[in-house]
């Protein structure tokens, strides 16, 4: 069952590597409670709300799983591989969930231990409130360490880049379809759900049932408003907006492989562009250019961002109308860390995935962005997704 | 336009409520680095990243808002009557933006004053990292306090409530067309993709441009894999199950209104149900009917849920076939306080909104849960979903 998800192997390892760093770092047990951080260790999804969930994994002992009751059934079928749980019924409960999760730990022998976690406690997710670990088990020595699994995930492993690969698939799927559709006088909900339906679908179809969306609409391609003068707002996030002629659309598109997602991103123009918008589509063209070809291992992640941006001032781009950095890491989150921004000096390293997607905004007039997801190889860089990104295909007729 | 919205002389009474309670505690200031609690006093709906924002309310001054460039155009475009901004470029920065905020927080002469915080820093979004407000504001005297807002969303008002029941319309659409276009051999995100597109475009087109979805898809109605045996497990979470002939459906729908969005959910059975379905079925609603029949203000939140399940008790359901509690909270979130649970002691009032959904779910078999949506009045409950709760209304024909 790992055609489409990370093996049980790999979780595996990934667990012996955290007990490595835990022995050299003399903890007894790491405390997890984020839910991405979860996944990524063991494979669990669990729909992330007030009722706090965590994974102990203690450096000599079994993994152990913290859970609500409604899920203790589902994570036994979902991770049957983590053999130990600890179940409370419900939030807030007669007595709170983490008086529960003490005495537990108290009966695994580590409440007087030297501990890492990766938050002082469950966070605040949906009104939830609760104890902090250093209330609860006040005679252990409580090191707040969330690097220890989030170094881990800045290098993605082949089964990680295979699956950014699957989705690079879906992901070209659901926005040329989007491409496709996309007529004056449409609504862009109409449009782009329309696209993501049929690119779900023929996703879910075309995988079969080894495949795990996760989610009823695995595939999408959205412009989230940005159509017409509202592109030049990057999180527009509207849903109702108009196509018309004359239109500068940028786009979003992604789909679900095992918990990961590439990044593709286009800037449309709805007919015959004019000479401003070619010539702003055409800088934001040469200045991605320029940071893909700036990605390497051994140069630091904020050189991508300077490469890009002395395309903008060389093209005489006012700063103004530059709204953000050029990319940022991805992998179970659509945004994760390393920053490819002037304040982060990360040595780029072969098997660290970005976006690349230098923007040009003009404020009452348009917004321009492409966005790429790229691998960093052993000797430069492979970009994944493979989407047109030249003006001519980009022109819807009109 | 504040057809489908709150209004801004709401957003400007809630502003003015949370002055008098921050003058009565002898704070100076309140900052909010929660985006739903920034969303509900202010309307300003941005999407959470890593790139931290806040909200200043100051006791004497005006509203701050704190935002990367790429929202300063289009947080002045949403929320023209916030005058007031801290921009800073990116995150990570080569400065970080927390340090940016702190000097802006020393210009507006708040720095060693008394603040309240709804958090004690902007939480770990997507792989954030900064400091403490303690940190950044040594000289200052901080109490975080998230119930001052939190406190005020309780009780929902008029303009929320009308809000929530335009979103029960949609929803009702969503959940007709899901049941609509059932049928054996389909996989889930067919139907459930199809129904939630052709609802969304519906209430688009129905509500105008005044109304703003704020998603590409705001109504929706899912199975969430919850088909079969496996709607057993309540977060099943899967997308690709294919419906047959003797399944038992447990299914969910919504539709966002305003940032609000009612509950919808219905136990559906593919084909004649045999006897222990229908069993199960029953007591669900029994159990459900009892709840609604025990909602009123006065009493406490666990009164409804021991209500439910003194039904289940009666009807001779074992407890382990019971995963969760009987509701909880409903507003600008999909879950939050007061919980209709055994531990919430909460008094209700008139204004509060919950769920009502007790379940039944047995291993190997099936799950049953309804869930609707209540509004606390005067003297009782209003129910404000209203879709078919009978079993006869809830079969799919084969």
């Amino acid at each position: 069952m790992s055609r489409f998800s990370i093996s049980i192997s790999t979780y595996n390892r990934r667990i012996e590597r955290v007990r490595k760093i835990l022995e050299s770092k003399n903890y007894d047990a790491l405390i997890l409670f984020s839910p991405i951080r979860i996944f990524y260790l063991t494979g669990y999804k669990v729909l992330p709300t007030e009722r706090p969930i965590a994974l102990i994994i203690p450096v000599k002992d079994e993994l152990t799983l913290f859970v609500p009751k409604l899920e203790e059934e589902h994570s036994k079928f979902r991770v049957p591989h983590i053999k130990r749980r600890i179940v409370y019924f419900e939030y807030p409960g007669v007595k709170h969930p983490m008086k529960i999760f003490a005495k537990a730990v108290e009966e695994m022998k580590l409440h007087d231990k030297n501990l890492a976690s990766d938050a002082p406690g469950y966070p605040g997710i949906m009104g939830y409130r609760g104890p902090k670990l250093s209330e609860i088990l006040p005679k252990a020595r409580i090191t707040i360490a969330p690097e220890i699994i989030d170094d881990m995930r800045l290098i993605k492993d082949e089964e990680e880049i295979k699956l950014l690969k699957e989705s690079a698939k879906w992901t070209n799927l659901a926005h040329r379809l989007l491409q496709d559709y996309t007529a004056p006088g449409l609504i862009e909900t109409e449009i782009a759900m329309r696209a993501s339906y049929e690119a779900s679908v023929a996703m879910i179809k075309a995988l079969g049932p080894e495949y795990d969306p996760g989610t009823p609409l695995p595939a999408r391609a959205v412009f989230r408003g940005q159509i017409g003068k509202y592109s030049a707002y990057p999180h527009m996030l509207a849903g109702s907006m108009i196509i018309k002629e004359g239109d500068v659309l940028v786009t979003g598109a992604g789909a679900n492989v095992g918990g990961y997602s590439a990044e593709l991103e286009r800037t449309m123009i709805v007919g015959k562009p004019n000479e401003k918008q070619e010539k702003y589509f055409n800088i934001m063209v040469k200045a991605q250019q320029a940071a893909l070809n700036a990605f390497k291992p051994g140069i630091k992640a904020c050189e991508v961002n300077k490469a890009a941006f002395k395309v903008f001032k060389e093209e005489g781009v006012p700063m103004e109308y530059v709204l953000h950095r050029v990319g940022h890491g991805i992998g179970l989150e659509g945004h994760e860390p390393p920053w490819i921004e002037d304040g982060d000096e990360t040595i780029l390293k072969p098997g660290m995935v970005f976006s690349c997607e230098p923007g040009i905004y003009i404020p009452g007039f348009a917004g321009f962005r492409h966005s790429d997801t790229v691998v960093i190889t052993e000797d430069g860089v492979e970009v994944i997704t493979y989407y047109p990104r030249n003006l001519e295909e980009l022109i819807i007729p009109t």
